[in-house]
């Protein structure tokens, strides 16, 4: 391919590093792309580590040092996949080296850093992009679209929610998720809620927060019980700028749930009702069918929806997590190459993680609060 | 039948009324219930009304008069299906003339009329029952059994829904479901999930409101536009006097749900699904299921969940909203009996009043209120 | 009431027994029917299980001989609930007393008797009525109305089933459904699959049978076993006559499965999907609907498909199986007052019978046949 | 990485060409293969298409000429996604170049072909893959565990379903499927439920067929019309070697339905349903669950059902289609190192068409045949 090459420096090789490389290598061949993205450098706490995750993955090369990585001149794009509090640090780094960055979510455990970041990015006029794949399903784009288009009419209330159980056992252990700066379930999955409600009906405006800790104590890995100090259910009322009301729920104790990243939004003509765990379908409900014949309807992915066509140019036969992540990858090269706008860039994490914060603060002074913006 | 025959004076003949008349006709052919209730009369805003409902329902004895009707000292039970503003005034004559009394829900517009009627009914000594319907429904019944027999754990959480769309339409008249003393959707259906919600976990004692009114002005019958007094949804969080906490929300405007009387509650070794769309299913969580092979099991009505059996021998053939009546009905002449308790009396509806009451409250005054018992 | 009475005479006070009888308690509260359905008198095997039915079921009068019960003038309709076997010699007493006939299907277990009792019947005048009560459901009324309407474009295929597993356990004991009068799972329940086949698409003209016995003996009564002579599946290719094509199956060796009466139906325009495990969903699908916007439609039951309208006023509250048995009271009462043709005659009852025998004959002798008319 | 390099020579570069590249691009970067597979060389019909194909897809060279490209040396695997009928050909002198062969499906048009293609591949010892896609399911590798696993008991029964719609239009034109060669519903997706039917239940013995012409003539392109030479709908009842029985349908013609490749399977302990429109999900009932508790349980994708774990760390994310070829792709290049058997190799394609062809023959026939092996 005769595309310019963009090399890319990934910091961090679990979970979501992997499924970052995953996009990097697919987007290209499933898009036609002004790009080539290369696996440059992956970073990770150590040489032996990175050195496992560049063969693993398909990295060139591989570094213990991140802050050496983001010198390096021929990297154009930093993939920040570490822990949440390394975030700031290392994103203000790669932005002052003027580099792309793109960030996993949380951007950040504190508003005011995120807010530093997004100041930084648009300062430095790079691209940033923060990874709220959900938001890159096209039945979600099919929903925004539909709720555009007037579909549902006006748009009166709204129910979201993400709950899985991955925190439901007490006896698993203290992690850094339990740590304020990790932020509980609202920060965790509760925001992938929040995106979604905002993506869908725009910015909310109020909040009435609920968080609650119902395992107080985890195990520490030195035999003791070590204090749990964030959210296990973080749930809030909602107003909406375009007068919808509604409310979300974030959950990570949830016994039985693994990926219940669900809404349900109605208006004046319509409704739209979706679940992540079957995520290929949005179902519709319109009043301008036939009385008596009337149902939400099961609409299932098609080419009709794009960009599912380019991965698979027949009906049915269903996206998966990991495309979520190529639109996502894809959507950003185009938005570096200047083609798009960032498709949610800094300043939009920021937003998410202002109304976490509000959330949060609304529920410990147990009031209503509006969003500060 | 040489069973002791229960005369039945019924006031109202609307939807209600035709339901309850369902409940007595078949109940005695189901069960083998202590009683033959008879229908013997049926009072209704004027003479022609009633004979009507007489001819149409069965009754042997028609009346514009039902004061006249609980003087009669042939009848035994007064089933009150009247407007609400009303029930207290009736229930509490009936009550004075020594008569069991049978009132669709809610009980009164006010808690405090409720406390009134529960206090009488008490002092009187005589059986009373509110029609919370969907509590008859041998799969919540199940579900109550599975909570208290520790199937799903310590019992952390706990979501629950009670939404149609009946009012969704802006152009749909004002009504006295619009006036402060008819409820709100909070009143009218919410508070089916709030019954639900202490059926199955016991007290709730503290809440946060949020009761939204959407439509604020209906069309009067007189051509102009009248006040809406009440909200079009009602939704709280709550905290459980068993430590759980949760949600409900009651709304009336949610387009393209007719019967979405939904919860889901989890526990540290489970969880339970449901809804009311298809509520002869009911779907459990167990982490007590092997590895790899867990997931909500949808389980179907069958004989081994009482009294299913004594409608159908075989699973799977489903109950009618109208059979859960049936079931109502056959409990309220067991209670009358002395059988069992009385399964649903006004000292339990006037809970579910003041729970409504402090929600309202809560969100009028957007603060957390405690539940006073 | 002082509308005319109608002397009903049970023979049987089984299950199916036990559903008739609430079907004539509550057809008369829901519709507005020309006759009240008096329930005379029950017949039994013995005096005493007669009397313990009749105290139990709200009969009048109780007898051990059904003869005479037949022979007594007072009685208008004679309701056949007894085993297959006998249906034959009963209902042609019945037709030689000049009563009406309704009797549980199937109408018997050769096609020449149901011959003989459906001329008898003719020949008499009198109105019969075979229990197909699936076919009373007013989902299945709106699917036939829909396609009748040209909805679904001309109609090519159709997949139909009727699986349940009350027959899977192969040490269930040797009864008389296993014995050739008592007919297999073709019979049994096939013949559901069968009726709402014709029912929706017309007469089917030829079939290819593929009968299957998997369990071939099973214990008797005195502590050996018998040989099972009926198959435990049985399913068919078909030929409608207005071209359409498809197949049916019949399973009561279906482990798990309760009541799988489901359909598929596709034409040109449009496809209709439904299960008897949620009776009261239609599924739609329309070519007509917008391009991006298209799936199956779930249509919940409503007050628009009528008769539910005469058991509940309001949406998505849900038809039992019971209700089914009352719609078809109501439709049996209204043909012997001659004001609609009988809904489901012996003739038909007759036709469904000759489709079981030629599937079961094909399946034999491994060849398509003819549907003899 | 210092892996192994494994050159591929893809012929064709349409939607199954395009896919395959998502699988050799994705593999690698999900699994720890034996191989590096590189795209060195694609060929199709024209210099121009193939550049187009090259360019997009990824691979360093592009041809016109694929028996060129198969003669050349460097090149280790031929991978035919050419026209059905051009496979035979291809495929024979790829193996006699000595090349491995990953033909898609169906393996040819004729099963005498296929034959001559399983019998050169395995004289020459090569290594072959046929591209039945959907067995890469984690989902459909946990049925067949658990059927081998002895969880559903003694099998008893099957039915399998391919549907979709995309030959519903009857203006849709004439094309090459159209033609015997090309093969028909039955051919073209029926196939993959006799793939699904067998690969869990072991070989298929004996069918009775009924392949069906709904739309006999479609437009040619030269504003005329062309018959139709092959099935719109093929279905089969079924016997196993295993003693189960059962039927499979495909339909190409079945409004609405995109996807429906379901199946469910029942044993004398337990049944599994499945439906490809949801293929994150199995669905399982076991008689060992406790009684009142017993219902299908919705098992969700998880890392408990590999490889699901490689490609996600968390359960309930789902995979999509291009990750089932990923899979495919993957256990290709591991049979080829030897490390496991062939997953679906030619001889395996064989059955498939001998299946197929020995059903078109007993529909025609209108006779039950044994199946040849």
């Amino acid at each position: 391919m005769s595309k310019p090459r963009l090399n890319i420096g990934l910091i961090g090789s679990g979970f979501m590093g992997k499924t970052h490389v995953f996009g990097f290598a697919s987007a290209p061949r499933v898009f036609d792309l002004p790009y080539e993205p290369v696996l440059h450098t992956v970073a990770d706490a150590s040489d032996e580590m990175a050195s496992r995750a560049a063969a693993a993955l398909g990295f060139a090369n591989a570094t213990s040092d991140w802050r050496r990585m983001i010198e390096d001149p021929t990297i154009d794009v930093i993939d920040i996949t570490a822990p949440n509090a390394l975030h700031k640090e290392m994103a203000l780094a790669a932005i002052a080296a003027g580099k792309h960055v793109y960030c996993e979510k949380p951007l950040a455990p504190l508003a005011s850093d995120a807010r530093d970041m997004a100041d930084a990015a648009e300062a430095a006029g790079i691209r940033t992009q923060v990874g709220f794949n959900y938001l890159c399903n096209p039945m979600i784009a099919l929903a925004r679209d539909m709720i555009e288009a007037g579909e549902l009419g006006e748009i009166r209330g709204y129910r979201g929610l993400h709950a899985e159980d991955y925190m439901a056992d007490a006896k698993g252990p203290w992690t850094f998720r339990h740590d304020p700066a990790g932020g509980g379930a609202l920060a965790d999955i509760g925001s992938h809620a929040l995106a979604t409600a905002e993506y869908l009906l725009g910015p909310i405006v109020e909040v009435m927060g609920d968080c609650v800790t119902l395992i107080d104590r985890r195990p520490d890995d030195k035999g003791g019980m070590r204090a749990v100090a964030v959210d296990d259910v973080g749930r809030a009322f909602l107003r909406f700028e375009n007068g919808a009301q509604g409310s979300i729920e974030g959950n990570w104790i949830a016994t039985g749930r693994k990926m219940q990243h669900d809404f349900e939004v109605y208006g004046t003509k319509g409704a739209l009702s979706f679940s992540q765990e079957r995520f290929n379908e949005l179902h519709f409900y319109s009043t301008a069918d036939r009385t008596g014949h009337r149902g939400f309807r099961r609409i299932e992915a098609a080419p009709d929806h794009p960009p599912y066509g380019s991965f698979c140019v027949a009906p049915g036969h269903q996206l998966g997590f990991n495309d979520l992540k190529a639109i996502e990858v894809a959507g950003y090269l185009r938005a570096i190459a200047g083609e798009i706008p960032e498709p949610f860039n800094f300043r939009k994490g920021l937003g998410i993680q202002t109304l976490v914060e509000t959330i949060q603060k609304s529920s410990s002074q147990r009031q209503w609060l509006g969003v500060p913006r």
